[in-house]
């Protein structure tokens, strides 16, 4: 098995260490070569760790779990990935990420989200004893700076945009060498993800289409890599069609709206730094985007609401953007569509 | 295959109707044989549905998950088993019985519980179309009644105790004909809950103990039955031995307290009607009945939280058994236990 880490804009390799660019500023994948698919016997996500590139005894004791899918009509699938130990599906990113910092000897790391990967993070942190600095705008949602107290992040707070948080962490973390972990770039996080095409594929094979919030990418390109594994494994011999859901106002694939969604903070991301490689695979599945509004994203929410999907308003984009699709026209077969993030409250 | 309920009093057997009590007032359990334990491929609940007494396409579309297991030490396991669609375990006997209910062509229902199991039930109605009446204390937290209001619960508030909560709710269902859907009583609920042992077994074989929060009895009797099925199919040849952990002055399998532990809710409940049923279970299975105070689940539910379990209070109580009888020198071997119910808010 060769181990490497490969820059998906100059193609050049490094070895496997917890690095978040290329020297060109490219962004970087993990690539090693699986001979077959052969889930091992675990009912949780450590059925697929011959396919993640950790150290099993670096393992944090958080396990995520397979997630359900409920089948809600003929052809359409909810996979409810927010039934994770912190309330989404960063937990997989975050599983990986925690033990390959583990196995490099790093116990304190920086973050620049006060979202559900900030929480994730924070929580295997705070559970796997490193300590997690998580720079935050002044004007963060109240609920969000006491739900990352409550697991013992340390706070920094910034005055500014996003942009500036980003910046912020960034300087810190040169100043003090404590390494910057953004899931943005890093592609450990990645290899967390792919994990929900894996399961897709073994609990309804592929279908036509998933449907999925995209905003820095991370869920959208976990899969496109999980999928596109299997099929180098020679395990399948199709893509299913991959559909970024965006945000109207925060469009990077789609063409950008004036109006602005403000219910879909999760995916309130201008310009995520894997863009290219989001277009990659958006051409490479003959996938498209969808940007939805806010009244869209209210009718998702209500509609999931009500049939007892707990989900917070950025998961409701996948439905309200397959609805979109659907009367557009754009859609012929089955569609599975990914809920990210569970209410945090009910 | 045979179809048929029957009486834990008096061993009368009934058809496989939705059906509280034998005649005598005994409890009824499902019986059906079973040849062997060959799961489906389903990485669901759906995994075991060739021994759950359901008809297929009544299932409700909200589907229970496989949860997760974390290792914390050499011998002890945590199942998460909070992780499901309303936060608890009682979603895997609401799906069995939500089932049934359909399949007789039941819509409306009456139940006495503010807690999980009301509110796994109001939820799976309001996604199922069927109407749910909630029978609660005027005293109940306000935070439980806006959850069972969130899911359209029909409320029905009683002065007084539990037991006239009961009685409240037992009176309207005579009057009006309303079938009263107990979880207490219903013997499909603990179909459900028998899954929580099949998936304990195929995840990590058959533990030494098994630590259960007991109040009326519907996990661990699912964890019993489950198990004792898995014997008699020829699966395994022995039994775990079932920890019944109860909270101090309202244990009863235990010696009733004095001292009264309000901090878990979810097993306030002293006088269950399945209690007969769970003195065979700890004598079948060597088990033993354990008591938790206050201080005692607190100290559970610290650690629980500082580790990144975010589950209430009454979950706790699995943890702090576990202690309490490690140092009695009780336990010797590997321990299961299972957390329950999540935090509804984090
Ligand atoms: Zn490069
Ligand atoms: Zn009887």
């Amino acid at each position: 098995m060769i181990l490497m880490l490969i820059c998906s804009k100059c193609g050049r390799k490094f070895e496997e260490k917890f690095i978040l660019r290329c020297t060109c500023g490219g962004t970087l994948l993990v690539k090693r070569k699986y001979d077959s698919f052969a889930p091992r016997k675990f009912l949780d996500i450590r059925r697929y760790i011959d396919y993640l590139p950790v150290d099993e005894k670096f393992l944090p004791s958080l396990t995520p779990g397979i997630t359900p899918i409920s089948k809600i009509s003929d052809e359409v699938y909810l996979k409810l990935d927010y039934l994770q130990p912190t309330g989404s599906f960063k937990d997989r990113g975050t599983y990986v990420t925690v033990a390959k910092i583990k196995e490099e000897g790093i116990d304190e790391v920086v973050i620049d989200s006060s979202g559900n990967a900030g929480l994730s993070l924070a929580t295997y942190g705070m559970a796997e004893g490193i300590k997690v600095h998580v720079f935050l705008s002044y004007n963060a949602k109240p609920e969000k700076i006491a739900r990352l107290n409550s697991v013992n992040a340390r706070l920094h707070f910034v005055e500014g945009d996003r942009m500036r948080v980003h910046e912020e962490a960034v300087k810190f973390s040169e100043r003090t060498g404590i390494p910057y972990a953004s899931h943005w770039l890093n592609p450990y996080f990645l290899e967390g993800t792919k994990t929900i095409a894996f399961e897709i594929y073994e609990q309804i094979g592929i279908p036509r289409y998933i449907f999925v919030p995209v905003g820095s990418g991370t869920a959208f390109l976990g899969i496109w890599k999980g999928f596109k594994e299997l099929l180098e494994m020679g395990e399948i011999n199709k893509m299913p069609s991959l559909v970024a859901v965006q945000a109207e106002g925060y469009e990077s694939l789609c063409k950008r709206s004036k109006s602005v969604n403000k219910l879909a903070d999760g995916i309130a991301i201008p310009n995520p730094p894997r863009i290219e490689e989001m277009k990659v695979a958006l051409r490479e599945t003959s996938g498209f985007c969808i940007s939805v509004g806010e009244e869209e994203t209210l009718a998702g929410y209500h509609w999931l609401r009500r049939n007892g999907f707990f989900i917070e308003e950025t998961s409701a984009t996948a439905l309200a953007g397959y609805w979109k699709a659907r009367e557009k026209g754009l859609v012929k077969g089955s569609s599975l569509l990914l809920l990210t993030g569970s209410a945090k409250s009910f």
